[in-house]
């Protein structure tokens, strides 16, 4: 290890973190070693300009600005000792003057923007109902004592207690203790005088043994693993009901914010794949103390937990190298679903426990759009539906009693605050909706948690973006209308155009909070996406149908999807012209199908049974892809028919 | 924690080890906590006298003898300062008076016989040949690569490949893949062109997945776990040969020598249990690298472990509390043999490998003599036949083709040397083979690795109390013959009489080694057992048999068994008269037993069966328990009929 000498003291504020650095580390690096949630889409390569922070005192001692900084901060930022994270050091000859000159004071703040806390999470569902038939049950015996004539071992005592108590059919019936129940047989069975419970999963597995009658205390957990948000739902097995739900932050944000970020910063790397994977179970294993504190049990009364996530997500969780997902032709290394020892992946619940991790269906669709299904039954519904997910990747699914498919578009960051100036996740001070006055464009606006203003959330930006559409500081095409280029809510600078949504004397953030061309530009790539990519597997289906199937209704899952104004999202034609009682918010949907799972075992038949049957599309290699894109960058499309009832845009047309 | 000055320092010889002192506790404590294999039968009770040690310096630090020490020392070793380990502590108020003058010289000088090394372990054994058909099996196969119009993931391309390599019926193969091999995918299947080698464990279970061809190196280990010694056998599955073989006393001795007091130690504290599973489990992965290292491979090349041992070694083995085996009923928690995963007993081959542990048969007859049976095959024998092993604890097997009946006698320790004056296990040193010069009563003797003598094993006792019987030393009831009641060899005190083996001149322990009235009555006790255990199991056959069973021939298993004189052991009755030709010497049977599973899965079917099928006959409570002991006693026997062929007999009755 360092001696002691060798390394240097920084303060971080506002934190209020003391950190020790070494010599030749970035102070990316050492936030993220210290387990310090810091943004940052590209990982730390130097390229998204998100890690932006400010030094306050001994800005001496660092390297001087790198190009890509010089490139990503203004000239204002860098005169003001503004820096990227992963771009700066201490230099070398200032480390090794430091340190004959013991703690100076090295001081640097880092934005609130920058730091990952306080976030909005969607834990929250549409549950369609579900019949109780759990994996796990307990059944309560009294077991015959031994005695000298025979001396029968305790598991054949219990095993003929066991048959001659349950309803079971005793034939078939071939009990299979697991090694940790074995464990605890001898005392179990003599603390409470031959009384026990025994828990079984999959009806002949015998997982746990406890003295006296337990059969009440049946718990199992279900979660989602998000891209960026992690929700732990604990439910009582016995009666199906949820006793308690507790979310954090996905902590592998840190290593960055989408799931290609973290897959290039794996790329083969056994040793960061399993730093991801530490830090998610960590963050999982903290969730489960949080619900069973707030149901007041123990974790070793949870028998179950079931798990849905996207693929990279998936393969992470589980310590499997997501590498290939990343590569054409992106596959996984397996989609079937998995039940596996909770212990083996260490999920802190039962010692005898079992996990449960949901199929996948492709590459880039995961086992959360799996929950999508089971938990929306798109599949039996009698009218074509759309199902949308958008988390921090796009998911996209249509189907009926009679068809089902699925594809996946890189749409969904932009709409979760990436690339986008302002931009930023649904967190605390985020412009969640805002309004624009035509007559004078003033902007009223609502923020998370009604703080200051910080940023801008995807909720807000398609609402930005609508109503500049409707305000008509843009155009359908998305550039801004010449009109409007003198008034003072617009800057022009730097060949882009911004218009100020928020002035900076009423921001946290001490600048303005703006929407620019280029936002405008993301924003459209993504609705784009969405729009084409639906389009895309609704011409599949038709290529294989007699008649022609239209969309009759949309779900929209997902915490983004709960929260954004749906008439909004359809007037910039990021979904279908329909009308708006069709168009349903069904939360989050991936979260409940992960429940439902746990709670009915019919479900991973099915599961399965989809998996294998859903077709799955390539969207980005559909032949029809760029002229189906192009189309639907136009606000809400380039032809106008396929949004009739958008009367509105009659309007803006006539400018 | 203590703080660092409640402390003292003793330091131990020959041992070179100086240990920290904490208030209150025994040396024998101490020296156990420290790891140091000492001896005890009784763990630490104070009722064995076996824990001898010399007080070197600092003796007036240390509390006076004890009433226990006074009855098993002499008062010429209790004025030389021989302490109990057991008994003796530094006094309290010496305590904290050298804790105010630091470091005063306290040493501890502990006997040759006390310190446990340098043991004659028997590994090698016969074996009536097995067919090679092991649970683990390994396929090359090639796997076709994905592309972008069926990007198949991983797991199912490689499951078509297998499917289509192999010659297993199609329609029922289900592979089913270890968590473990789901996480090696990923990169085994890119490293060497999609060339991959999977290992499958009953046929179906995929348990390794490796780049290129890996089909040779598929490597099983099979184990037995003896009260005192452990022994690895490394075999190769795809030849069935054995590569390597290593062993090493069991840790555990230094808790106690036998069962009772290792289960006396554990005693439902489960800390304790933990301990000695430890120890184990810490030598078990010792002899795996060892036996690794002669062969040169790696241990995760070893997919799969089996293991024999008596009932009590089989529970601490899989940290199961063995404390109601030691009580009546004597019931063990399972007695069904197990397959485990070998990370979660802390077996550290493949991290996807298994173990498989042999089943038990009764609370006191284990998976070791369910091991015999499967290697001596006295299930397949026409003529009956009485098989016995005689490790720690003795076994008692008696079965043809036709019957088959076990039973256990706690009779096997004094032939390991306990309770023997001089007795000691087969270690560097002991006498194993001694004749005796009817004319002059002089001794010729040899010792195991030709070291100067320090004791007696098992062996040698039964060839000094035959050979003193032909001399007529003794009498066929066992006492000390009047005649020679003045012979320079025979010492008379204490109500005690001996013969002098070897004088103390020529011994390394400074003292005679002889063999006492104690001793022979401690010999008798244990032959009687044997024989009277083995007349009662025939007894019970044969009070369901319509014709008379006799035994014909004899198989002694074990390490004893396999060094005794046939002849003199038969001579004191310990075993039936039959020609020497029928009795046969089977060496590590149980040992042996263990490698036939691993090779051959057939016969785990055939242990399971036997489990279910053998006769467990309780010994001693058996009605006519008392007056066959009591019989037995004699030498050979008090009704010579039984012996008809040992004509010697008639000279020593003329006496």
């Amino acid at each position: 290890m360092m001696s002691n000498n060798s390394r240097i003291i920084i303060d971080f504020e506002p934190i209020s973190r003391r950190l020790h650095y070494y010599k030749n580390e970035t102070i990316y690096q050492l936030l993220v070693d210290s387990g310090i949630r810091v943004r940052s889409l590209c990982g730390g390569l130097g390229t998204c300009g998100k890690c932006k922070l400010l030094v306050q005192q001994g800005n001496k001692h660092f390297n001087p600005p790198t190009d890509s900084e010089k490139k990503r901060l203004t000239k204002e930022e860098i005169s003001e000792n503004y820096r990227l994270a992963c771009q700066c050091y201490i230099a070398e000859d200032q480390f090794d003057l430091i340190k004959k000159h013991p703690q100076p004071q090295i001081r640097v703040f880092l934005p609130q923007e920058f730091v990952l806390e306080d976030f909005k999470i969607l834990t929250s569902g549409i549950n369609k109902g579900i019949n109780l038939n759990p994996n796990v049950k307990k059944v309560f015996i009294e077991v015959d004592k031994p005695n000298l004539k025979t001396p029968i071992p305790d598991l054949e005592r219990i095993i003929s207690a066991l048959i001659s108590t349950t309803e079971i059919n005793k034939d078939q019936f071939e009990p299979s203790f697991e090694y940790e129940t074995l464990k605890k047989i001898p005392l179990a069975l003599r603390k409470d005088n031959h009384h026990i419970t025994l828990t079984l999963y999959e009806d002949n597995k015998i997982i746990d043994c406890e003295a006296g009658n337990k059969v009440a205390n049946n718990f199992g957990i279900a979660f989602d693993i998000g891209t960026t948000t992690l929700v732990g739902y604990l439910l009582n097995l016995s009666n199906g009901k949820i006793y308690s739900i507790a979310s954090a932050l996905n902590p592998q944000t840190a290593f960055g914010e989408d799931v290609v970020s973290r897959i290039t910063y794996i790329k083969n790397n056994k040793k960061r794949l399993l730093k991801l994977n530490n830090v998610v179970l960590d963050a999982l294993n903290v969730i489960i103390n949080e619900t069973c504190a707030e149901a007041k049990i123990s974790p070793s009364q949870i028998y179950e937990a079931t798990f849905v996530g996207n693929s990279v997500m998936h393969h992470i969780f589980l310590n499997i190298d997501p590498t290939y997902i990343g590569l054409s032709p992106y596959v996984p290394a397996f989609k079937k679903d998995l039940n596996v020892q909770a212990k083996d992946i260490n999920i802190k619940i039962n010692r005898g426990g079992y996990a449960y991790v949901l199929p996948l269906i492709a590459g880039y669709v995961g086992a959360d759009t799996m929950g999508v299904i089971l938990s929306s039954e798109i599949d039996n519904e009698s009218d074509l539906t759309l199902a949308i997910d958008v988390g921090t990747n796009g998911e996209i699914i249509i189907g009926n009693t009679d068809v089902l498919a699925t594809g996946s578009c890189a749409a969904g960051s932009a709409l979760e605050g990436a690339h986008i100036n302002d931009g930023m996740r649904a967190a605390a001070g985020a412009i969640d909706t805002l309004k624009i006055d035509p007559t004078d464009l003033s902007v009223r606006y609502t923020t998370i948690n009604s703080k200051k203003p910080i940023g801008i959330c995807g909720s807000g930006i398609i609402d930005a973006v609508a109503e500049m559409l409707k305000s008509k500081i843009i155009t359908r095409s998305g550039g801004f209308n010449k009109k409007f280029i003198d008034h003072e809510s617009i800057i022009k600078n730097n060949k882009n155009i911004e218009f100020i949504l928020v002035k900076k004397d009423q921001t946290s953030i001490k600048r303005d909070i703006t929407i620019s061309q280029n936002d405008i530009r993301e924003l459209q790539m993504a609705k784009a996406a969405f729009y084409s990519g639906a389009r895309i597997i609704l011409n599949h289906l038709n290529q294989a149908n007699e008649y022609e199937l239209k969309i009759k209704q949309i779900y929209l899952a997902g915490a983004f999807g709960n929260y954004i104004n749906k008439s909004n999202a359809k007037f910039i034609g990021m979904i279908p012209d329909i009308p708006d009682e069709f168009i349903y918010q069904i939360g989050n949907a991936a979260g409940i199908g992960a429940q439902n799972c746990l709670l009915n075992i019919a479900l991973r038949d099915k599961a399965r049974e989809l998996s294998e049957k859903i077709e799955y599309i390539e969207i980005a290699i559909a032949q029809e892809f760029q002229k189906e894109y192009a189309q639907a960058m136009y606000f809400p499309h380039l032809n106008l028919e396929h949004f009739p009832s958008l009367t509105e845009y009659n309007d803006i047309l006539k400018r």
